[in-house]
């Protein structure tokens, strides 16, 4: 089935839900007007069908591979990176001085989940592109700007971020990769970092990578690391890249999914590289690019959802098994109740987390273009939620999806399974779906809950003011939000972080129901309090906010139960 | 890590927890003394840990492969089914008359929840044997069982089971294979059958195909359908095998796991077969085998949650990644809250689900021996939830398996993603965890309910005896087990079978959380109610049993919701 991308639904997202009239009514982003944001939806849109889509299941049958150290690219995947750059997605919020667009955010988070959707191995190079480019916007001296940026927002170069190492994984803090201080200014960097993505390919004319190394002397920890730019190939004088750096791909891991995607082991061995930022800042920096990046994953398990969805929706109106319930009707498996249950609930799910991943966005944009600390700790609390939330939705929805397909589901000719292998790795990188969760309730709270509970306070106040009007969808909602609150009161008052920790997924998840069910009441309030989105807000309001209650029970509980099992209880 | 078979955990759970000393007590099962159940589980654990854990990966890796239209298993599989069938797990529970050991499904149980903790791929065909061997035994005709019983129990011949076709899957009655009566009493079967599980193989000197087909003039649907026997090679006088039928296989089936397993497409061109049971009543015949085939499917579920849980436990006693809270501790990630978190409720669900569907079997036993029919009615309840939870909770394990290997997970030669992978088709095949809810919602209510509340009744009865003793787990189970009950009052009164099956999944779910805090509870009983079991059963009561709440609300939901939604709003 082909892939169509969303576009009406989210230009009513963006209209009616997440609040991007706001955005567009600010100084900053007076260009994003509606028929800007429209064209571009569209347009971004028709490439994610045409050109990604296609590339979906040839790039899980001719994996990416590596040949006498060079990364051979699967069939299609060079033209769809340049499609995607002369698209303008790569440097759709990037600076205008440097090539951008300068749009919002909230645009680019439409379109990763597009690209995500059509083809999610496609997205990963795309979105390290827009990382670096917001990193190096913020924190390289202009030269690296005025150089660097350019060129991956058209797309000629391409970009990575290197974190991992082998033992140091969520703890970024242990990594022992060295800079060493040259003559000229710049650095020696010689380590060997892990699942770089797109480490290397054999279209662009260049690999821009972001690396994290440690000075001479630097403290240990997180307050030890810097950020180094380290190219392919070094540009010269007029920008062209010149000779090979000291570095190259000395492995690709063999994945569960993303076959089309390089996931590179990577040797630096005495590379020249450029300081980025401070020293000693680099964890600093290199947040700003994983700011982004997590909200930009958080998009890939939406766009599989949405891939996903799409694809168990049109076997399910195809296939026939059985005598259905629905009289005059067309007899396929749709008509079935569970079949359909299945269906409309991931509908519902789709939504909310599309939902809340704009919300994010437009915080983020509001952040930019008002400064306003309200709207930073708004993005701040909702980009672990984003992120968890939408990935944890992409694998649910993969799964279900195979489970509509039956036994055809796990025939990896249907494509079904595809989706679900290629979005497993969502929920772990970019800080696994945990890590969110502790990010959530650890740095996200340590105001005292204040963002989170003026967040709880306008989901209340809008359930209070929708309560005539749909009862159905508005009380729930309200009682929801209240258990919510009590249960972020209850965390806020848990000094002991191990405890705030034990709950902290639970938490997160219940966070998430709920303003599910927030945003489903906007689209039920659009359209006037009938219609299908008042229809699937009553799905969600039914089948799935009623979760909300044991993950927050959950999310209270506390540590004790765990430590109370020895390691060696766990092993009897 | 090398797979442990959880020798200790069955004798517990048979003993304490499953009621399998009534099953001992009877005379029909006389034989299965404690000491006869620990050394045939030993031995079985010995068998899995030693000869099938070995082929975990390899299997994957080296995939059974059709050449020339012969299959050729994966390297030591055909080893592997030898050691099974003299290891007598092919004829545990056969009759004494004819090679089997005559003993309780209960102990066969344990035997495939072993074989599939340590392989899954080499669980299909003993599961097809054993259910085969039910089969014949039970509708057969003398000189068949003393033919093929034997040959079968011991793994000289193997068997498989044929149902679907492509347009036949859940809908077993839409089949068109026909069986056309030749003049010496046999009959000569036509078509093609797909999904077929060990359809043929290189070692074995024969394989048993059960049939469905039609018989001319057949009724439409499922009470036009007949079972009959065919073999691969047509048997001599002496019971050797003779002359090849006229069946083949076309072709494999390119899956997402279980790559040892032979999934054949198979063609029947006018084989001779010989019928089993009466003319069209092959339906029931199938269900004695489908029957057991579920339980065991339970068991194969359960099987994956354990080695998948073992696997991740070595893993995180291993890994070291940041401080964690303990002081003194080994410092692996084991002692992160959330990683604990993860294990500690992995523990708590295999736990329930492998209690679950060991008293289904027990259940099944006592049914053998007293011919009571509320054992009869028992078994029936309990056999689609055994089958439904017993896979969820498999694919759950395993999924968070991969999370706690964090970017591990996803790279192959961890083998954390192969247990999910393989499990996949679990919750779809016997009968998908739709069918199975529909079967308990449906067919096992057909009595106003009076199984399921008589179950009920037994849980709030123990809960109420153990609310002093402990309060903490008695006291939200009781309640729990009162929503059941009304969950249940509901659906017993819902007379249209669409609202009913809108919500028969989140009721079987719902249910199994219940029983689960049930049989934790008996275990923490069992020892004194302090000690590793309580704690454990405290996990389960605090983080997994709240679930039932939002699931047995969604089970009364109705399908009104869902059928607000049009197809074409679906599409939107």
């Amino acid at each position: 089935m082909p892939y169509r991308a969303p576009v009406a639904d989210y230009r009513f997202v963006l209209e009616h839900v997440a609040g991007f009239p706001q955005v567009a009514a600010t100084e900053r982003f007076a260009e994003a007007t509606p028929d800007v944001v429209a064209a571009m939806l569209t347009e971004a849109g028709r490439i994610c069908e045409e050109v990604l889509a296609p590339l979906q299941r040839s790039g899980d049958t001719e994996p990416t591979r590596l040949e006498n150290g060079v990364v051979r690219l699967s069939p299609g995947f060079a033209e769809a990176y340049r499609a995607v750059g002369e698209g303008g997605f790569l440097g759709v919020s990037g600076p205008v001085e440097h090539g951008g667009l300068g749009l919002p955010i909230s645009i680019a988070t439409a379109l990763n989940e597009m690209m995500s959707g059509a083809c999610l191995a496609s997205h990963l190079s795309p979105l390290m592109a827009q990382g670096q480019i917001e990193a190096l916007d913020h924190h390289a001296p202009e030269w690296i700007k005025e150089l660097y940026i350019p060129r991956l927002a058209s797309g000629e170069w391409t970009a990575t971020m290197n974190l991992t190492e082998p033992q140091a994984g969520s703890d970024v803090g242990a990594l022992t990769t060295r800079a060493e201080p040259a003559d000229d200014g710049t650095y020696r960097i010689t380590g060997q970092k892990i699942y770089i993505s797109g480490g290397d390919n054999d279209f662009a004319e260049n690999v821009s990578h972001l690396v994290l190394a440690r000075l001479p002397d630097a403290p240990p920890g997180t307050k030890g690391i810097s950020l180094f730019l380290v190219p392919k190939r070094l540009p010269r004088e007029d920008g062209t890249p010149g000779a090979q750096n000291a570095l190259r791909v000395v492995g690709l891991e063999h994945k569960l999914g993303l076959h089309a995607s390089a996931t590179c082991v990577m040797s630096y061995e005495g590379a020249t590289g450029w300081l980025i930022g401070e020293p000693n800042k680099g964890m600093r920096c290199m947040f700003t690019m994983m700011n982004n990046a997590r909200l930009g994953v958080g998009m890939q398990g939406i766009g599989v959802a949405e891939g996903a969805y799409q694809h168990a929706l049109a076997f399910a109106l195809e296939r026939r098994q059985g005598r259905t319930p629905v009289e005059g009707g067309s007899g396929a498996i749709v008509e079935h109740a569970d079949v359909r249950r299945m269906l409309a609930t991931m509908k519902a799910d789709l939504f909310a987390a599309r939902a809340i991943a704009v919300a994010c966005a437009v915080a983020i944009d509001m952040e930019t273009a008002t400064e306003d600390p309200a709207w930073a700790a708004r993005a701040a609390l909702l980009t672990p939620i984003a992120k968890a939330f939408g990935t944890d939705t992409g694998l649910k929805l993969a799964d279900t999806g195979i489970q509509i397909h039956g036994g055809m589901g796990v025939i990896e000719e249907t494509g079904a399974a595809q989706y679900w292998r290629d979005v497993r790795v969502t929920t772990i990188y970019e800080g696994t779906n945990g890590i969110q969760a502790m990010d959530l309730v650890g740095r996200k709270m340590a105001d005292g809950g204040d963002a989170a509970q003026a967040l709880i306070d306008e989901v209340e106040a809008e359930a209070e003011a929708a309560r005539a009007r749909l009862p159905d969808l508005a009380g729930p909602l309200w009682q929801a939000a209240e258990t919510l609150r009590e249960a972020t009161e209850a965390i806020v008052a848990t000094t002991d972080p191990t405890e705030r920790f034990a709950g902290s997924v639970p938490y997160l998840r219940g966070f998430a129901r709920v303003l599910g069910a927030h945003y489903h009441l906007r689209a039920a309030l659009a359209e006037g309090g009938a219609g299908p989105r008042t229809a699937l807000a009553q799905v969600y309001v039914r089948r799935l906010l009623p979760e909300h209650a044991g993950l927050l029970a959950e999310a209270r509980a506390g540590g004790a139960d765990l430590y109370a099992l020895s390691d060696e209880d766990l092993a009897a």
